[in-house]
């Protein structure tokens, strides 16, 4: 199971997700292998990014940002432009909440394997989760694993991306993150899609989390901290 | 053949390549359907940015430029770094020539198919060839292929991906401009790695535009030109 000899990078965005999975990538390679990369592509919860570098610190593992100038020049979405308010959407793919920005997991998976390439890191790990995906096409595992083929074909090496929230409700993905030692990480993290904090606590993203705690019976450690 | 009531984006670079593709996307699908992107992605040879611009201007069709600083934050290539000196390399896998930019051409496509998305273009044209491809294994048909599928499940569409260069011969890319009517704009375009103008005549992709011109038994309008 665990593959301690090998080096992993976790695309952490500051939320509780991703969070939960430098947890999981510590515990499978060992912490002194994992590393961690957040992209800094103008999002509009840009507190997301000083939330990742606390987490990584509070974790003990390296974190790098990288920028990606180009959704903010493609404009045209609720996450990077703040004239556009956010609507949650109904979920379904016949219409896709203005959140969604078309190819973003594509362009990080992408990006973190590039970075990964030259420093001999085989495994990339991702927070994206099929249940409760918010209608995210890019977040489903044939996606997924699609971007994997793409990146071993077009770097002809043998990354593999790990996505070990799949097929987890936000429930288990507390209860991971607890399982893991990674509960007291959550204070540090950021979910809300309205960039406040202490969190909104009323859109989608704030909603979906405060369920996840709930079903799972644990006080959410950022609400404790607020 | 023709799909004259779709829209087409062509990846341009303002080399001979993706301008050949350009005058192919015209013959296709009707040159008012046409628009064309270009990345500034902080390329040593910054000169093809303008020859995209020119080249479009020449054709009548738009052109789009976006940014993408993350390949130069990455580092570590000879096409975005100019403290590295350029080197051809033997050509095969094993040894990947240093202007290897990993997973360039899947962020380019990924960004143009996100462009493409909101503007109800379904159809993305690149100069990517598999001939003559000096060991870039993203321009492989394969490769090409895989992006259209990780395209189509991330996005939900039906983005369809066209690579009209893939199996031509450097002879039969010049023969196609001159028989779509594009040696006009071969003057307007740029090809050398080191990025002078006129070329510098010895870099790989020189040598390899001056054999194909040759083979084709056309004088080269660049070098007409300079």
């Amino acid at each position: 199971m665990a593959d301690r000899s090998e080096k992993a990078l976790v695309v952490l965005s500051g939320g509780q997700d991703s969070s939960t999975c430098l947890y999981w990538a510590m515990d499978r390679f060992g912490w002194q292998n994992v590393e961690t990369i957040t992209f800094d592509y103008g999002q509009r919860h840009r507190i997301e990014l000083e939330c990742a570098e606390k987490v990584a610190a509070h974790a003990g593992v390296s974190n790098v940002c990288l920028p990606i100038d180009t959704f903010a020049a493609l404009g045209g979405d609720a996450l990077t432009d703040a004239a556009i308010a956010v609507n949650s959407g109904p979920g379904d793919s016949a219409a896709l909440p203005n959140t969604f920005v078309p190819g973003r997991n594509i362009i990080f998976l992408t990006f973190a394997a590039a970075y990964a390439y030259h420093r001999e890191i085989r495994h990339i790990v991702t927070g994206v989760a099929q249940t409760d995906y918010s209608g995210y096409p890019d977040c489903r595992e044939a996606t997924i694993r699609a971007v994997q083929a793409t990146l071993r074909l077009g770097m002809e090496n043998d990354v593999e991306i790990h996505a070990p929230l799949m097929h987890l409700s936000k429930q288990e993905t507390v209860e991971l993150a607890r399982d893991l030692g990674g509960l007291e990480a959550m204070a540090l993290t950021h979910t809300c899609y309205n960039g406040t904090r202490p969190p909104c606590g009323k859109c989608a993203a704030c909603e979906l989390r405060a369920k996840g705690f709930a079903e799972a019976g644990i006080r959410d450690p950022l609400l404790a901290a607020s």
